[in-house]
């Protein structure tokens, strides 16, 4: 029998997989599970969006661009240009999801065995795509203690060597909520120019912001960074689109673009049904954001307000995504988010969680760490963090 | 200004890449060309798959699961078993077009520096994921004279190496439209079983196959390969649903199957809407697909019949796909090729073809030879070939 290749061995699962068939057992006996382990809203896509799918003329599905279609790129480049990100439609290669730009992303910059630095705990299937890739991640710790703030720069010139070809942000942040400010954007110039890296961010959660007086820095803003900077895009979160599959690459780079579109002729377009969908998406109503970033703010003060009763809990307050990372008094948070499902409820419901550990990759860090994402409504979240003390409570008196 | 990879120089652009300029700029003069340059099929989309997007019911378009939606799956695995191919949805992943399927498939087989025997000419792209992949693609040459049958076994065997982990077949052949016959298949699974590889069969044309008494056979039929083989398939060409991106992977080999799920999940999902799409069109009526076999048949008879009648032309008659490699009495093809777009016109009419130079991996290998695809009506084809005996006599009295 012919054998796997070791990058296939190596390739990570996913850090709820081993618990979903432990929640399927648990609906099997009846119990209520609430889902804080995905990054999955429940918020309605935007009627426009949803419209322009009814209301398509297609009649021969055919492929697209490979790098998008022109009308497309061309009111993307004026979303981009309203948020202060100076681009036109060819700095933008429409992608199969922000997860095929970061494949492209990857393929254009990095050879086997190249390193990219990503401060962790970060978005567990970056680990996915550097193994497919071929490329290391080298992680740099930021810690929960002084709220994932970014590391200092010694830190990350510790760990830069020939074979460093980026550096990898998430801003906002999945798991952590953190959002980079314009210091911290501007050290990260200083460090990529100096050792001429490429900055790769991962700016998926740009909209989801909440608190006043604090705004997003993409890369691209004003920070010189045009040779350096690839942006990772996404209509995923923006429209509650996840199922659309389409995000983009964004660079000013040339060779990149040039690059990254030998990438995409390979794999032919993007999903055409969901361009449609997308460009439409961009007209949505400036009501509909403000809808949902109130909806999420209050469902993060909540969740936050709700968690800091817990005695030992320690959580830093999410500024912008819709993620949480909770340091709980436990000492194995993948033993106890299994036992939450195998071995308890609380008047026949319980909670899932993700596991925090599958977001480092230093191994033995974030073990008692759990993911919460915030997709539920006020009061299923309310109950939430009621099941998990009373669940905390339960377990540490075993 | 960092450097981009490697791979990225390596990764081969699109071999009609460079004429598209061209072919633009003999539009803006106003010159007709006849696109017999890609597959892009000009053929309606089922009706059953256009309604079932303009009814859709989605209201929050979510990610499906990473292995592709359930009832899919399960009518998709009624699909294959009507076709002879005895699997269940546990066999199949739903993949982003069957490029993603491939990509899946050289992942989790292959490490950086393996080895791929592929018969050449072959599908372009192949070279494109197998440099992504950081795998090498070995080509064992077919040639057009004995109209492009499997190598001998013995040509095989020369090629094998320790690094060697797979065969990869396209059945019916793009560019070849070669269709392999039992006796063939046969050939390769003692290969395969002999040396311990994976067969890898791209099988996304097999639908159309077009001679009485010849039909289609799959690698996973009565072959006894359930280890080996690896079934790549797309609805692209089968329901001319390019514009849709769903494909899929099958394997009776669990290993390779929960290796391509780590893969999958790395990329969350398939596209949603495609697949209430793709999923529909499993219900088109046969009647659908006598009408578009009876057209492409037409297609290529007439085709193959005005080719013969130049001079100096050698064309190797297609047994299935909607391709034909086609020899000209030419030394460089790719020069012609521009030459057709750039400095001639009859009656202001001209033809884009694809140089079959990119469908092989060997240099030099191809350079006199054009691959056609028949996706037009057959008076644009007669039309067609027309245009190019004149370019023939045109281009060679120079
Ligand atoms: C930080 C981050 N980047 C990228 C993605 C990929 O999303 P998609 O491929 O749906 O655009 C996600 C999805 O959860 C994410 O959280
Ligand atoms: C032989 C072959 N395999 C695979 C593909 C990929 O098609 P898709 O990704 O649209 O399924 C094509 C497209 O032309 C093809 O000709």
């Amino acid at each position: 029998m012919p054998r796997i290749s070791s990058k296939g061995i190596a390739m990570p699962s996913s850090p709820i997989r081993k618990l979903v068939p432990y929640a399927e057992n648990a609906k099997k006996n009846s119990i209520k599970v609430y889902h804080l382990n995905i990054g999955q809203p429940d918020i309605k896509t935007p009627d426009v969006a949803l419209e322009a799918i009814k209301n398509n003329a297609v009649e021969v599905l055919a492929y697209s661009r490979s790098e998008g279609s022109d009308e497309y790129r061309t009111k993307l480049a004026a979303y981009y240009n309203s948020n202060n990100i100076a681009v036109t439609k060819d700095d933008i290669i429409v992608s199969t999801g922000g997860s095929e730009a970061l494949l492209f992303a990857m393929g254009t910059i990095a050879d086997y065995g190249d390193e990219i630095i990503i401060p962790e705990p970060f978005y567990a299937n970056y680990n996915g795509f550097s193994t497919a890739s071929g490329v290391k991640v080298v992680p740099v710790n930021s810690s929960i203690e002084n709220g994932f703030a970014l590391p200092d720069i010694a830190d990350f010139e510790k760990l830069i060597t020939p074979k460093t070809k980026a550096i990898l942000i998430c801003n906002p942040g999945n798991p952590t909520g953190y959002l980079y400010s314009k210091q911290e954007i501007e050290k990260l110039a200083e460090i990529v120019k100096k050792h001429d890296l490429f900055l790769i961010a991962d700016e998926v959660y740009r909209e989801f912001v909440y608190d006043d007086g604090i705004e997003h820095h993409s890369v691209l803003n004003n920070f010189g960074l045009d040779d350096y900077a690839i942006i990772i895009d996404s209509v995923s979160k923006r429209y509650s689109m996840c199922g659309a599959r389409v995000g983009c690459m964004v660079s000013k780079n040339k060779e990149v673009i040039a690059t990254a579109m030998k990438f995409a002729q390979a794999r032919l377009s993007p999903p055409t049904y969901a361009q449609i969908a997308s460009e439409a998406a961009l007209d949505t109503p400036q009501s509909y954001f403000d809808n949902v970033i109130a909806e999420y703010k209050e469902r993060r003060d909540t969740l936050i307000s709700e968690l800091s009763k817990i005695d030992g809990v320690l959580v830093s307050k999410p500024k912008g995504a819709f993620y949480c990372v909770v340091q709980l008094p436990i000492e194995d948070a993948d033993d106890f988010a299994q036992w939450m499902l195998e071995k308890f409820n609380d008047q026949e419901e319980t909670i899932m969680v993700a596991p925090a550990s599958g977001f480092y990759s230093t191994p033995g860090q974030g073990k008692n760490q759990i993911r919460i994402a915030y997709v539920l409504k006020k009061e299923d979240l309310i109950r939430s963090v009621e099941i998990l003390k009373i669940a905390l409570e339960k377990y540490r008196s075993q």
